[in-house]
């Protein structure tokens, strides 16, 4: 070791070697900067021909592998560890904003206070990303799970999108919103439906909660794909805009790390397992070949990017970089040592 | 297609049903939202035991494969395809602010105005952060590049973190500081030695720029790790604090699609190619054992992730997920059909 700092010249100063060099390094004695722990907002951008597409953070929960069937615990405890995942696992939940530059639409609306506290910052992020949810005019709702329709309302029973129409599959208004089913469902599942009923109740009141059957253009450029299996009515969006396409694809994924490898793992929320694993293998082999830019609902934030499959025929997650939201022009093709 | 909407009635109507389901989802007439088109700012934030790490981007500039060598063009286009990026790669320049609790370190200050308009920005991110330049106590150089060390200075030659002391390798310094090694290198070259002289200069002058030498302890838990070849004192940093670890390791991959699946591709910069590819050899089997955070300066923002070794002997990049600075304690560990 040699440097050009001061020598330490006994045993103690030996030891604080370190220290001193940061003493040294400070030139006049000055306040310490505290530590500032926030987190940058929860929101990031990218354009889609001339669509703007900006993703939204409503949080983070915990799902545990205790949840998921089809493959043993010990296989996915092994494809967390190869993603550097823990179990239980830290699960993001996304929503879409798309401004098309006539209609502001909101792809999934989080979860409000319905599932805790480190969920519902869904209009934080909107607000950060320099909107207002009296702007939004459409809400689409992939299903009508509460961690996605429970941003619609406010604690006290409003519109959280005062003018905004709702657009969801009628299957899923007719499965969660129907007091049959509800008194049907295992009690434990009950509230589940109550949640849906209420997160819905002021845009049903005021004749602005409108279901769609099939596979439906709602919007110039924004047609519904059914990805049923999973609620079902469980529906992805197809956003198309100056040849670029986008699939908003909801919960075609819960668990990343887990499911790109292993798209026959289904999850207890599934109402059928077997449609929903069918709807995955789809879904994914549709947005491989068509190497189409996906949006997951429970993908890592922001939750774009694309899926790649392997030659093993395993597929992978590939994120979108962070980048600019206009792209960089400068470009060093071949000059010498400027990095 | 069965939709609770009105149905069009004659030719045009149905032409425009998309556009006539949008004007029946707005319940009055309202301006339209503008695109708001900007970016969130360029920062990320997490806990490193108690140290707190902050990515700050200092934005992207665009690298050929051409200056990429030991490879086939084909095999080099297969790789960024396979991680749907295209050539020229956008390639993030990214740097690294530690507060260590009494100390503010910044490894790395990127480009400022050196390199053009798409780079320069790393100040903005470290305001938007939560710090001043004044509170900077450290600057760390991973080498004097100047996308490294160009902001280090302002335009008009003052020091841009007025208080900070600059440490870099002595190899470093004594190259590209030298008259001598100025002077010797090709004429396309000495454009890259008269910046970091210009950029070091305010603190060279004020006796604040500090040259180590080998493995050493900078601060307490903060030591340098040589990997030297890119440049010959190119040097990584190793935070350790509360038994976590992060390796910055500045220029040890610059493009993360060509350079993990071919560690052997070395870039028109290195100084010493050869043992800049030892070094990254060296450098990823250490973070793979050791199973270590890694930041690097030309990884996708914010740079964070970890080093896999699949079973084929072939390294992957795994980039870390958004996650607020407190991680999440809620969980939904086998709860039926939360979402």
């Amino acid at each position: 070791m040699s440097i050009r700092f001061p020598r330490p010249r006994h045993l103690l100063a030996t030891a604080l070697a370190g220290a001193c060099l940061a003493l040294a390094a400070t030139p006049a004695a000055r306040a310490e900067a505290p530590q500032v722990r926030t987190q940058v907002p929860g929101w990031y951008r990218q354009m889609l021909g001339g669509f703007e597409v900006t993703a939204l953070y409503d949080g983070q929960i915990m799902l545990d592998t205790r949840i998921l069937k089809n493959a043993s615990q010990a296989d996915m405890q092994k494809l967390l560890a190869r993603m550097f995942r823990n179990n239980p696992t830290a699960t993001a939940v996304n929503g879409y904003l798309v401004n098309t530059g006539s209609k502001l639409v909101l792809v999934d609306a989080g979860a409000a206070g319905l599932l805790g506290p480190t969920l519902g910052h869904i209009l934080e992020s909107l607000k950060a990303a320099g909107y207002t949810p009296e702007q939004v005019d459409v809400v689409l709702l992939t299903h009508l799970h509460p961690d996605h329709a429970g941003g619609l309302t406010t604690a006290d029973g409003r519109a959280a999108f005062p003018n905004a129409t709702v657009h969801a599959a009628q299957a899923d208004a007719d499965f969660w919103l129907s007091e049959e089913h509800t008194r049907k469902a295992p009690k434990g599942m009950q509230p589940f439906f109550r949640m849906s009923q209420a997160s819905l109740k002021p845009y049903v009141d005021a004749g602005r909660f409108k279901p769609f059957s099939g596979e439906v253009d709602l919007l110039p450029g924004i047609r519904a794909v059914s990805t049923a299996g999973h609620t079902p009515g469980h529906t992805s969006f197809l956003f198309d805009n100056g040849g670029q396409k986008l699939l908003v694809w909801g919960d075609v994924v819960h668990n990343a790390a887990v499911q790109f490898p292993r798209p026959g793992v289904a999850i207890e929320f599934d109402i059928d397992p077997r449609r929903a694993v069918a709807a995955r293998r789809h879904v994914f082999d549709l947005a491989e070949t068509g190497r189409l830019l996906v949006a997951g609902a429970h993908l890592p934030f922001p939750g774009l990017g694309h899926v790649r499959k392997e030659s093993t025929g395993r597929y992978e997650w590939v994120p979108v970089d962070f980048a600019p939201i206009v792209p960089a022009a400068a470009s060093v093709p071949a000059a010498p040592a400027s990095r």
